[in-house]
């Protein structure tokens, strides 16, 4: 099944916008897991099973297991996301971004050997970097546009002849780069309007929203500035709100919790579902 | 050692701006190796021993690795590099870009898992995601500025108020980002008046030059526009015309010819020593 129709299918069966960022980092575990890299899969798993039914993706972020020489428990991972909880899209965080025959081989990394749904890509260096994910059947590519963070700005926000440079990748991804139909943008929930911008250049493509959570984004702009008709058209993510949402052993009670009362704060401000 | 200080040691002792891009694809390994990712190694080990006297640097490309659930061998590859050549810096080409607390794990990932000496890395999300790299002490940042590749001008040559983008990061690069003074920059061979741009507005920063070789990029013009003075400033990359010089046995020895005329070619062209 394509990228998109599953994350769309996700918004509806289980009623969320939430995406779950899978950013382990074994010094902040429970006690009885810290410190133990070893431990990165079954942290990771049980905040899965814990909130599997709340959220339309999980994205695991790569360089929380490459650090710790953990790429096994990332494939396993994402092994048990499918298997054990089929229908919810894995998105990798990677941000892969290089020429055109090394970008091949970072695609099958993605999708070969993680078995993701989609994967985040830089698009500084251009359309023939991003064609060898694209080429890939029903895979989603996921192109970075205005990301959250404060130096996103640094060259984000330039003028390129009457526009800001990321809403000039927004209208090029729409127009040009999205031959499959797969194609989604990062837009940080900490610049609700610039989200609106995008929305507005880009249709119905979906919008991977990080910054909500620890990064401080505002919820109630986010779903204003970015939701589709019927209050669809967003993958809303938090990372370690959630997954350190509690310090004790009971860790995955309170992401659930946690998970919970996000995807309410969503729902609350989304349009009459249609 | 700062990785600046060890490029230019290198560029002297060894009389060689060539720099060889380690990218192992095992479909073309010869025939005893051919089609087996363990052997990854091997091959690898086999041309860096072959050429390790007519380099200024080894530049592994991760990709190649990752694809093949390799990282152990990459590992096992630099370690080789710093054992048994110490003095040659080792580039990981990776191109990894992220907000600051994830490039904080990517950082732990090129610096203290693979022990390299500099890493590529994307300036799309600005000067919060190139800091934690910066945060180690001696290591090179070398940061993507005008790709070798047809793309690269889709959005680096945007114009940004009377300069492209790329300039703009060239710019940036040199009179703000570079705090530690072990940055670089990537401009591609394919493009020598960009190099020249380049050169200008950064004074001395060290270039890493992809694209002669496979990519058909010219030396001679490559060399005139982006040698410092007295011949030096850039480590020009060629991965697949030595990697697969030879197709049979003795590719170590082929890809060291290969190497020879490539140092010898590019000597030719440099500025009388100082």
């Amino acid at each position: 099944m394509d990228f998109v129709a599953t994350l769309q299918a996700a918004w509806r069966e289980r009623n969320s916008l939430l995406c779950i960022g899978l950013d382990p980092d074994p010094y902040r575990f429970p006690a009885s897991l810290a410190g133990r890299p070893e431990a990165i899969f079954a942290f990771c798993r049980a905040i899965v099973d814990a909130t599997a039914d709340l959220v339309c993706a999980f994205k695991p972020q790569i360089a929380y297991f490459a650090a710790w020489r953990a790429e096994d428990q990332l494939e396993a991972l994402i092994g048990h996301i499918h298997t054990h909880h089929p229908g919810i899209p894995v998105i990798l965080d990677a941000k892969r971004g290089d020429i055109g025959s090394t970008a091949s081989q970072y695609a099958s990394e993605a999708f070969a050997r993680y078995r993701a749904d989609a994967v985040t890509v830089n698009p500084y260096m251009g359309y023939d970097s991003i064609e060898p994910y694209l080429a890939w059947h029903g895979k989603g590519v996921i192109l970075l546009c205005r990301t959250s963070n404060a130096g996103g700005a640094d060259l984000q926000n330039l003028d390129v002849g009457g526009e800001k440079l990321y809403e000039r990748v927004a209208r090029i991804a729409a127009t040009k780069w999205n031959s499959s139909g797969n194609c989604a943008l990062v837009v940080g929930a900490t610049f609700p309007a610039e989200i609106a911008r995008v929305r507005a250049l880009v249709g119905d493509m979906p919008l991977l929203v990080p910054g909500i959570g620890a990064q401080g984004g505002d919820i109630a702009a986010t779903v204003a500035a970015g939701q589709t008709a019927g209050g669809f058209g967003l993958a809303i993510n938090s990372s370690r709100a959630i997954l350190y949402a509690g310090s004790g052993e009971d860790f995955a009670n309170a992401a659930r919790r946690a998970a919970l009362l996000t995807r309410e704060a969503i729902n609350a401000c989304r349009a009459p579902r249609t």
